[in-house]
């Protein structure tokens, strides 16, 4: 591992992605990407009895099938690195004593399918794992009842609001030694903290547009690469309000992001003209998981993409922080993945 | 780096604590650790308006110390691993936010304090950064208002019960060149979650014992050292409760614990005869990291201790967890420390 600039770790072994799913909910499985999913549950319910249960189910769902896809069994994974929205982030606990995997958590809200990424891959590209896996989830009716009212109080939202995905995404990354192939990771750019002031939970995508224009910038910087070596840079989770928010950014610093597609997690998961209850687009860790390790993994593969970078946005509130008085403070973990595992 | 074995990771650079800081509240400071502490708080509230924000305080009085200690500037600081008890670890967001540094949020409960290590030592061994900041904090007040009674409620406890420390310590890791001195970070152990299907969450010692045992066991699996390697084995926080039943399952994997000291940060914090209202001892992600970063340390750079393995445990609960009647996961993670940085 190579640290570029400050911020930017470049992974030389190239650690590969052999194995990965992503598990959604019955309204994701209605959205443009259904095809891309491993598996969809019918119901929000999922048979479960309480919406954390489900939330947990969820997780454990897409953990066994990335390993089924990748090829090994529970007992030859050797590091856990999870999260996802819930306090004390039980339902990764649960996931990974479920598996069995030495376990480390971690946090940075809807980043934290990147952040949890980019950890396992250091881990792999360090030396320090054959197998590990990186996996979030969330759900739709588990976070709208911890971080703003139950779905069934059926309150209303401003046009800003976006709704969170219903879904997990995992990925099984190992040591490139030639033998698998598959995507893989070439480096990670860690965020720092940013804060603009804004204290709006309903306006998350404004909240986490500089964040992600921070981080686009320091791994250009870091780099010395221009977006132009990617074949598509997604942001995930800006949605129709953040999105047009971070170009601006980024035009203000002088990156030349037409030089690519960019575009956002939280715009392409569900069909906005058709499931209108989705507002400005979807968010929760969930979709940029289930978005990369479902619909760009799937493209990567095929050949239809080459490289992308892919920047998970997290507001990092508590409800009691919002309550109070605090702004929201935002962090944004962007990855680099590239087609192929075979060159090294 | 190496893996050793499945769990543990050897830093071959030996990285270097070139500062450290332990940062307490008023009645830690009245512990017999009290002199080894870098600042000590004379009030709960440290004139804040609420306990969150006091613990922000804290955490960030911590972060600017273990800096000075280190002769760095917050510019300099390449990346902020941390977390605390707080629900979507927002007292590690803030304090990240402050300083301005790369964030990586971690989550073990009160294992924090040695995964927040673990993975800031495998960035610097790695090469993926010249400095990074490991740290954490609990607050007695917010621990107990989110995890069980407003404190202003005057519930009452069993003598099983724990007391959370109002403490938070960090520590700043660079790359071993020869330059700089200090303690060095050698190895990690990463554990598994363990789940005895253990519910009461007022006898946290009993549930986290079986994860500190697997975690030894593993250490000492992975590596081939024996207990008699170390001078000290520190568990935290199993307290008067927890640390009898971790030596008796040590005992029945026939490791030799009695090679070498074996006690508990739980059990040093606090006077436990004069400070009664601790009952079993002390708990949170603030006592592991005082001890350590205060008391330990210390002891590490005066040559009174030469080599030590410090094992963080963690109950993995959250309110609403226990409230649907689950068990309490738990993890240990383990790091052992040298004294002395010259050799490499």
């Amino acid at each position: 591992m190579k640290q570029l600039g400050k911020q930017t770790w470049q992974f030389d072994s190239r650690p590969v992605i052999i194995g990965s799913a992503a598990v959604v909910g019955p309204e994701e499985g209605e959205g443009p990407l259904s095809s891309d999913f491993d598996f969809i549950f019918d119901s929000l319910e999922m048979g479960e009895k309480s919406w954390e249960k489900a939330e947990r189910k969820l997780f454990e769902k897409s953990v066994s099938l990335a390993l089924l896809n990748a090829g090994i069994e529970d007992k030859e994974l050797e590091f856990f690195v999870g999260g996802d929205l819930m306090n004390q982030i039980i339902s990764a606990t649960f996931a990974a004593r479920k598996v069995g995997a030495p376990y480390l958590g971690v946090f940075g809200a809807c980043s934290t399918s990147m952040e949890s990424l980019a950890v396992a891959s250091m881990i792999v590209d360090a030396g320090g794992a054959k197998y590990a896996l990186a996996g979030t989830a969330s759900h739709n009716c588990t976070v709208e009842k911890q971080f703003r009212y139950p779905t069934e109080y059926g309150s209303q939202k401003p046009p800003t609001a976006q709704y969170t995905v219903t879904g997990s995404g995992c990925a099984v990354i190992t040591r490139n030694d030639g033998t698998r192939s598959g995507p893989v990771v070439t480096s990670a750019t860690i965020g720092k903290i940013m804060d603009l002031g804004l204290k709006d939970p309903f306006n998350m995508g404004a909240a986490m547009a500089p964040a992600a224009a921070d981080t686009i910038t320091a791994h250009f910087r870091d780099t010395g690469l221009s977006p132009g070596h990617y074949d598509l840079i997604v942001t995930g989770d800006l949605a129709s309000v953040g999105l047009p928010i971070a170009k601006e950014l980024l035009a203000k610093e002088g990156i030349p992001m037409e030089q690519t597609e960019f575009s956002d997690c939280g715009l392409m998961i569900y069909d906005r003209e058709r499931q209108k209850y989705v507002i400005a687009g979807a968010s929760g860790c969930g979709c940029s998981a289930a978005v990369t390790y479902g619909h760009l993994l799937k493209r990567l593969k095929k050949g239809q993409l080459k490289r992308i970078l892919v920047v998970a946005t997290g507001a990092l509130l508590s409800p009691l922080s919002y309550q109070q008085g605090e702004s929201i403070p935002c962090v944004a973990h962007a990855v680099s993945l590239e087609s192929g595992g075979e060159q090294s």
